[in-house]
């Protein structure tokens, strides 16, 4: 926030506050409009001021460090015998009950903004403010620059802390163990929604919860957004996953794809194509390493192996509370790999009409290198025993 | 349409685009920013213009109805080794493979609104919009004026479809069984996360998806998003449920108490008020009513039998791809009830502290009345054998 000459940055939209404060708020996750908004300021360092509506106070008292100043607009109905004898519920208590609470998100956030800046630059994003809400600040801060915060949020989102580490590699490791819990459920007569219920209950029994289930057969296969269908499985059929869950707030994205009993020659040898060109691309992560070159590795290998007019916008993302950080693995792209980077790198080929291959795994890039989370089959694995 | 004097309604949330065109577009749901427009147009009656990346255009050639006109921006990569011998399949190669393509939503959006509109008034929905997209529809269309589709949408939705009603009718059973099915995970030293995965296992295996799962047990039982944690599960303590799934795109809310071993007669008292509020509201729902009325009603039983200080802020609202959809019951909403809304009545009473109970079910307005679609029990249920 220094470097970018930044006295706080306003987060506003549930993936932002939730990084920001770990707070996690329902109706702001759940519902476009709901108005929260994280504070962080630069001096002191990383202080927080959380704004919710009183609806949403009870899991800030609960959940947010101690540290965080909460502050609450609009009121909200709870009924107390007593005074409660814990500290989370007598603060909610009285936070909520505050006749003195503004009634707007917008105003309460100018009111707290302007408390602590009479000049000076504040970053505010743009994405979950309510119409309005951006005249209501700069018509409040006539002296304050304001810029949109969504660019630095994304910046700072790139490199992740030890325990966003941690979820992410839970996250990609449950994803891919709910796959191939999801393959008992393959079998003649079986559809991609059976496939897909098995996975989505393998997410839930480790913890987690689903988030993206692309699982496409057959032709099907090929469809980039495929949402699972009625449609049987047939013998012959490619059974494509693009998935991921979400686990502890952080998300995953794996893909596997699998044959059914039996394999076409192409499919075999385009697989090999594919991974290969993952491998490659993996074999390169470390510090200092340039995402085009990651890309470019990635292209190469798979055309040379199989797929001469392989073309693809991305090999890869960054990820973490959303599904695509910072960085872009692309062909233009001009960012470097660094330390702490949590990375999807991906070979997907759709063949309309036929069938869909993809290869997709999850590293962290280390102080030396990279750390696998997960690792996709070198061969296109065939289902014989279904 | 006609009614409000606009040409054409834009909308751009998740939500209403799926409502309007039934297109349901995976990283639109999942990620703020992605720019999806359905248009619909006054004359021809309702007849669709849809507006997506090409990233996201195989399920619109799938499953849009062939009426709806489709404009893509962008490309994207679908490698075919011959054209495809199937409808959808080949316009989709077409659609995301034309250099003559528009770069961005926006843009596409203008255009298509200027091929059909040299003047008029057309209303478009902010939600959705990406920064700046207003800015270039009022510059493009000089002569057309601009209103918010917001409320105009809110209200369209409000007075659901013989489909939408089965949707919600399902959701809302579904939730109940799932409910029912996770009880059977209490018993002492389970947590509420144990009773969660059980709730949302069932959600999955009905065909549906986890939306809310707000359940907390014992003095968590009165915090109103209660998000479950490994806190265990102990003889008197209330288990609260405020619980919904997504079915075909459509959600419920619905909410379910048991006292676990042994109850309070406080808990017992108190639930009995609520449910009496929650009944003598059911038996006044037809068309015609006023949704203050209903209000009135659920207020005025809970406070007669046994809360005598019963505050809300409202005790119920409309239900359907949303969870907050119109009409809103409280004490000043003007609205009436009409044939095809369908509503949520609930009385929470959270006793921070000590306990939370709720009582909510799921209702349709018929010609001469309403049916249930789900039945909270009267009594404060006991789980004995657990």
């Amino acid at each position: 926030m220094r470097r970018r000459d930044v006295d706080a940055v306003v987060a506003s939209s549930p993936e932002n506050v939730t990084y920001a404060s770990e707070y996690w708020g329902l109706s702001h996750w759940a519902r476009r409009g709901t108005q929260v908004y994280a504070v962080v300021w630069n001096e002191p360092a990383r202080s927080v001021d959380l704004i919710v509506p009183a609806a949403l106070a009870d899991l800030v008292t609960e959940t947010v460090s101690a540290a965080a100043r909460i502050h609450v607009y609009g009121n909200f109905v709870l009924g107390s015998a007593s005074l409660p004898d814990n500290d989370h519920e007598r603060q909610l208590l009285e936070l909520v009950t505050d006749a003195a609470n503004p009634t707007s998100g917008p105003e309460l956030l100018l009111k707290v903004l302007r408390a602590r800046l009479g000049s000076g630059r504040v970053a505010v994003e743009h994405t979950g403010l309510a119409d309005g809400a951006l005249t209501t600040l700069a018509d409040g801060l006539a002296e304050v620059e304001l810029v949109d915060a969504g660019p630095l949020l994304r910046e700072f989102r790139a490199v992740k802390s030890d325990q966003e580490v941690e979820l992410l590699r839970r996250a990609a490791q449950i994803t891919e163990q709910a796959a191939e819990s999801a393959l008992i459920a393959a079998h003649p007569g079986a559809t991609e929604t059976d496939i897909a219920q098995r996975f989505m209950t393998a997410l839930i029994e480790q913890g987690a919860l689903p988030e993206t289930t692309v699982i496409g057969t057959g032709r099907r296969s090929a469809l980039p957004n495929a949402l699972p269908v009625e449609r049987e499985l047939r013998s012959g059929d490619v059974l494509r996953f693009d998935i991921g869950c979400r686990f502890g707030h952080y998300v995953s994205d794996i893909a596997r794809c699998v044959a059914l009993e039996r394999v076409g020659g192409s499919e075999r040898s385009l697989y090999r194509a594919l991974a290969n060109g993952l491998e490659e691309a993996a074999a390169l992560l470390a510090p200092g390493v340039g995402t085009s070159e990651v890309y470019a590795a990635a292209m190469a290998a798979a055309r040379r192996d199989g797929i001469p007019d392989y073309q693809r916008t991305h090999c890869g993302h960054g990820i973490g509370i959303a599904n695509y950080d910072l960085p872009n693995i692309t062909a233009t792209s001009t960012e470097m790999l660094e330390p702490g980077m949590v990375i999807c790198i991906e070979t997907p080929y759709y063949r309309l009409g036929e069938f869909g291959l993809q290869v997709e795994d999850t590293f962290l890039i280390t102080d030396d290198g990279a750390e696998r989370f997960t690792q996709a089959p070198r061969e296109l694995l065939i289902l014989t025993d279904w």
